[in-house]
């Protein structure tokens, strides 16, 4: 055991905590900070009127769909780093040889690599331990002052799964009747293809993901959970490559004006919001997918 | 190969395109849509004042890092689906028995449940090939319209390590320095280890995560990159899980106001922005992580 201050531990994601509840020094050294961003703009020729720099706000805390609660106000949890005031212990995780490293790279690239979003999914049961086992993979992920702000909700209940079937589509014909105008939509009957969504009562299971925008401390006070979405998302990440791994195939959908209702009906509290719905198991007989190319490694990496 | 209408591949993760530019009909149905969960709020004894459900946003759209282009305006790149018309092709991953998938899930599981994000890293060489296969493996990740909007930079020269560790630590310093009015900040001598970040001078690489906030079309007309954030930390998450793979690791950092500055002095084009730097390496040998538990299975999952 090792003594650590308290506050070491308080940023996993290295998240702004409280940054935004002082804004009187904030607005100070803001106007420092444009002065230097001056500077480096006019050495690089940029014009001024471009300059729109402030802090990086967790975009979450602007989300539309935010239901205030009746506890909202000043009363936030002020000690979010008191829970992780924790002792160091000695890490040391496997070490490979360099021409391990090498092939477990190469092979773990190669599964990933064969993972597809796939909509044609085989109803064909799927062992329950496989799910729990991807999902308690995806927890592994870090988040923002380690708040685990991730709930996935399973549903392999028919009725259920036909439920958020109906609420899907029915949002999804108005989103695409909508777009009846632009030129990319151009025959109704093919559109039909697209917010039809038979997988939802196929699938055996339903994944849906919820981020929790906010927990409740000590004395019932909110705590703001800064980074939820992109916490939640790259656990997301990891339970793509999870599913991978068994052979099994989802597509990844964030379905749109959805979330308010679906919440209601699996009874998922108000701090709670969708984030993605993926349907889960073995792909069809005669599963396709497009056949779309990824961009090589020029394209995405560049060394220096 | 199959026929299937062009549109049917455009929304890899089912992205709301061009939601957001038929303002007229999207107002009536918001309407029609209030008025539903009006009903059911009502049914549920919510109160009406509550209601602020809209059409979800992509929250990068509201980024307010975001810096004009001179090509913004009403010339954004109309149809989106056209590069993503392409013929489907059969998809069939490799089929596991049960007892094997219940394996493979258990194994990976236990893999990834050994990451934890790590602060002492060692400055021992790491092959850079691994490092590519690594991003390679981030780059099959999912993304909205299959945009890939993500560029990877992997930094190990020393002077460039030094000048990001600086801009970092300036940044930080400010940062803390604002927060010492906070109780949870008593003692500057114990701030300064959160804002000293050693490892970014010691990792052998340092790895900066960009999202790409819109593409330039054919043209040079822009286009806009939906879910852009959510589809790179996806990305990360497979990154994360590769990077255990092969035994390096990193800390999951959002570096606080720093974006503009890095992305000058990395020499990325305007419509990039700095979502994540990661620092990669091995563990050094005195390397400590917090006593931190996750939460159990029963804590992240509900099944219906």
């Amino acid at each position: 055991m090792y003594a650590r201050p308290a506050h070491f531990y308080a940023r996993i994601l290295e998240a702004p905590l409280h940054f935004a509840r002082i804004p009187d020094k904030a607005a100070i050294s803001h106007a420092g900070r444009l002065q230097r961003e001056k500077k480096t703009k006019e050495l690089k020729g940029e014009s001024d009127s471009t300059s729109k720099a402030k802090p990086w706000v967790d975009q979450d805390l602007q989300d539309d769909t935010e239901i205030p609660s009746p506890n909202q106000g000043d009363d936030e949890e002020d000690d979010p780093g008191s829970e992780l005031d924790l002792p160091h212990v000695p890490y040391a995780p496997p070490r490979y040889a360099v021409d391990s490293m090498l092939e477990r790279s190469r092979d773990f690239y190669t599964l990933l690599n064969q993972r597809r979003s796939v909509r044609f999914i085989s109803p064909e049961p799927v062992p329950r331990e496989v799910i729990d086992n991807v999902i308690r993979t995806a927890g592994t992920a870090p988040s923002g002052a380690h708040t685990e702000p991730w709930t996935f909700v399973v549903v392999s209940d028919p009725d259920t799964k036909h439920a958020i079937r109906t609420i899907v589509e029915e949002e999804e014909e108005v989103n695409y009747r909508q777009r009846m105008g632009n030129k990319w939509v151009k025959d109704l009957a093919k559109i039909r293809t697209t917010w039809v969504k038979e997988y939802l009562d196929v699938a055996p299971y339903l994944l849906l993901i919820f981020k929790q925008t906010y927990g409740i401390g000590t004395g019932g006070k909110r705590k703001t959970h800064y980074y939820n979405e992109i916490s939640v998302s790259i656990s997301c990440g990891m339970l793509l490559a999870a599913l991978q791994n068994v052979g099994l195939v989802t597509v990844t959908s964030t379905p749109l004006n959805c979330g308010p209702r679906l919440r209601v009906i699996l009874q998922r509290p108000t701090n709670e919001k969708l984030l993605m719905l993926l349907p889960i198991g073995y792909p069809s007989d005669d599963a396709t997918v497009p056949d779309l190319k990824r961009k090589p490694l020029d394209d995405i990496m560049v060394h220096i």
